[in-house]
């Protein structure tokens, strides 16, 4: 089973494929989407859509996952990830791939063993978990991230995946 | 020149065409799209994205338009915003219809005639200002006062609109 893990973010976008064999996970790829913050938004939009829409294309992932986001005080930071996120998500659905999400407690837990983990060392145990994996950047690192923690939960008997939630 | 006004939203996106000629104006269509909170969020963007596909390539617009976000307090209010955002400022895109956007004040100056009018007596001018339009609801009211907004800056000789920004 092919799963794509993603990390959406109007500047930086991370994807990563995992292949999962019930609890034996191997890395497929990883990368990061950057966006021009000179460029108008409309077409940064059109750029994130299109460049992860090849990926799909590309390695036709069987299913994807995204953390939940718990929201930020800052309104704008908050606009432009709301933005990129849709993006994101639009192009999973159009590519008819089923999207679930994660509370990012679940997916230290799911990584690093305890819910409370720091952001270094859940990249960290990627690097441990995908045997000579190559990192392309941080946010690669945490879209592997959930992509491990969906394969963990895929592969449990009962999923408790939740789907993405408005 | 036919102008598309937009009033995006996860729940209702409103849509409202104008054709301006010069300074005359006249109603040319507005609706109201509508996704089922009980549905899987990829899917309400999804089926957003489609249905305002289809307005644009149904009446071709010369440009198009959308307000500015302020931001709000409630952090899930203005992702769930930002989400359906992004993907009506990708359908724009990707139609190739150039999209710019108004300070809610600038909207307000433009349809009542000061920027600190209320919400019904915009909606109430526009009304007003289209003839014999039938409103299909506030939020197409809200996207015909945008485009409304649009055409009065593209008939100045300095157009004040500015590009959608991050």
């Amino acid at each position: 089973m092919i799963l794509l893990g993603l990390d959406p973010g109007l500047g930086t976008t991370g994807w990563g494929l995992i292949a999962a064999d019930g609890n034996r996970l191997s890395h497929l790829a990883n990368g990061q989407i950057r966006t021009e913050p000179a460029m108008q938004l409309p077409r940064r939009l059109s750029l994130l859509f299109d460049a992860l829409t090849d990926v799909i294309h590309t390695h036709r992932p069987d299913g994807a996952a995204v953390e939940e986001v718990l929201g930020n005080s800052n309104a704008q930071s908050t606009l432009k990830l709301g933005q990129a996120r849709g993006v994101v998500l639009l192009a999973a659905a159009t590519a008819g791939v089923a999207i679930g999400e994660y509370h990012p407690s679940i997916v230290k837990k799911a990584v690093v063993g305890t819910g409370g983990a720091e952001k270094r060392q859940v990249q960290a145990m990627v690097g441990h978990l995908l045997p000579g994996v190559k990192l392309t950047g941080p946010d690669a690192a945490d879209a592997l991230a959930v992509a491990i923690t969906h394969a963990h939960h895929m592969a449990s008997a009962k999923a408790m995946m939740r789907r993405v939630r408005d």
